[in-house]
């Protein structure tokens, strides 16, 4: 147990990841208003909106008109997705209430890059060289290697280790040759083949090569398995999580219509507050923000804990 | 990673607790339907039904109704819950196709004993006491201690392992007066408390005084770590647990109307195969069986893999 981590940072993708998938339409001004609720929970990390193509992820399409409702208050960062030039461009114009940053993004599965991406490796090199040299001229900083499919690929089948390995050395190379400080690697369950072992393993190998290179897991709880596997990641002292509020969010890859999306913010916020990990989340907070999640999409979230409730309101009780 | 176990006993509750807390009517036939179902999914031991009194429990109140449409296949034993003398009556008719055993159970929360079953320490003693004495008048072995509670309690708030040893102590005490020789102690976390951490320290504490009791856990997703928490216990060699497909069942408890019940078979069976541990379960048709709980009780089950299915159905597309 010694390796858990003191205090851990849970970074809110909620909105990002929730309101591109769900069919919609939702105003402008209710998903300005789960950004604020969210950004009251003591939650310092809120990625708040997605630039990408309006034809691609209509629920994005209003990325500017929410952004002009909200700004972040003081200690919190909010933060946003791009892929490209224009991504970047649009997400500039928030400079001023946007932390910037620029990700460096590979699959460890070139199967999954061609089905998502239509690039082979070389192509997805090629690309993000481009999109580095990109967020330097404009003054971003490229901090971040994502890794996507780190654990399974419902194209390519398992993931070895190996190539999560080889997919972070891609990301190092690209940094390096650009002289990009890297901060952070993110190994993303991106479509929920990752077990505890495969956790470990995985971690394994990358800290086997870099062993004090910061990592963050984004996990998904397509198979029930998520918080087992973040609990993995906590054993082996991960500090930094991607989660969605409610379980917010889907999987739109192949084959898992209405399979669910990330880890539950609330129940890894409940899980480390148990352990003793501190989190800075107002628990009961966060799940009445998750409630309104519910109300805002009209229909109920994955997540157990809303329905449940922290076990501290018990505990005052019993007292 | 070594004290994984080989193979686990994975033992289905799922007809018992979900036809329990279900508003219902369901029919008999209905109710067999989905026993059959399970029975040929590869599980060996399936809790089929309950003979509880029909007043406090109208879902069942057909108990002998679906008793009478149903027998175990080969190699599957098929078990029932009953409290009292006339509960025990009601199972021997059945005793061609019931394994019939007896519990000694406790709550390690005395609080929770109070409210559930308005009896304290020494009222429960009593109870279990002549409940020994009655199953084993009746020729029924009085093989297993369950522990409610063992983690934490709705009533009481946080449960020290201490507790639960003194409740193993009361139940291992009753059983040497009888001569009855115990096979297996139960913790369960009737009310979602459970941690990996508690887990750890109060299998940590029974093992301290009973180093070779076989333990299992029944272990309840109200907050959504459950399959962290079976996992936790996996790590420490637990080779048991009770599960319900799909997540059938709730928690009738203080104050979390609406909250899931227990842990998902299938996700558990999944974790296990995903890790090389043996259950003789056909994951497949354990999914099949959970759509068919699904349609039976007419909603949706919290179970995140009856959306997305399996791996292996991902790698015989990829290969």
């Amino acid at each position: 147990m010694t390796d858990l981590p003191n205090a851990v940072e849970i970074r809110e993708e909620g909105p990002r990841e929730g309101f591109q998938i769900e069919p919609g339409p939702i105003a402008a001004a209710r998903k300005a208003e789960l950004i604020r609720a969210l950004a009251a929970t003591g939650l310092r990390h809120i990625q708040v909106c997605s630039f990408v193509s309006p034809k691609l992820v209509p629920g994005w399409a209003d990325a500017e008109a929410v952004m002009a409702e909200v700004a972040p208050p003081p200690g919190v960062a909010f933060t946003a997705l791009w892929f490209n030039a224009r991504g970047l461009d649009r997400a500039l114009a928030f400079r001023d209430r946007l932390t910037l940053f620029g990700s460096i993004a590979f699959a460890a599965s070139e199967a999954f890059s061609r089905k998502n991406l239509n690039r082979d490796r070389a192509g997805q090199m090629a690309a993000m060289r481009a999109l580095t040299a990109t967020h330097q001229a404009a003054g971003v900083p490229v901090t971040r290697i994502g890794i996507q499919a780190a654990f399974g690929c419902n194209y390519m089948g398992d993931v070895p280790p190996a190539l999560a390995v080889q997919a972070v050395a891609d990301g190092l190379a690209i940094a390096a040759e650009a002289g990009a400080a890297i901060t952070e690697v993110a190994l993303a369950d991106t479509m929920g083949w990752a077990t505890p072992l495969r956790i470990e393993r995985t971690i394994g190998a990358v800290r086997a090569r870099w062993p004090d290179l910061p990592l963050a897991l984004h996990l998904h709880d397509t198979r029930g398995l998520g918080i087992a596997n973040a609990m993995a990641g906590l054993r082996l002292g991960v500090a930094r999580f991607d989660t969605t509020v409610g379980g917010l969010g889907g999987c739109p890859f192949a084959g898992q219509p209405g399979a669910p999306g990330n880890i539950c913010t609330e129940e890894l916020a409940l899980l480390c507050a148990e352990m003793g990990i501190e989190t800075g989340i107002d628990l009961e907070a966060l799940i009445a923000a998750g409630h309104l999640a519910e109300a805002i999409v009209g229909h109920p979230l994955p997540s157990e804990l809303l329905r449940s409730g922290t076990l501290d309101a018990f505990r005052r009780r019993a007292a």
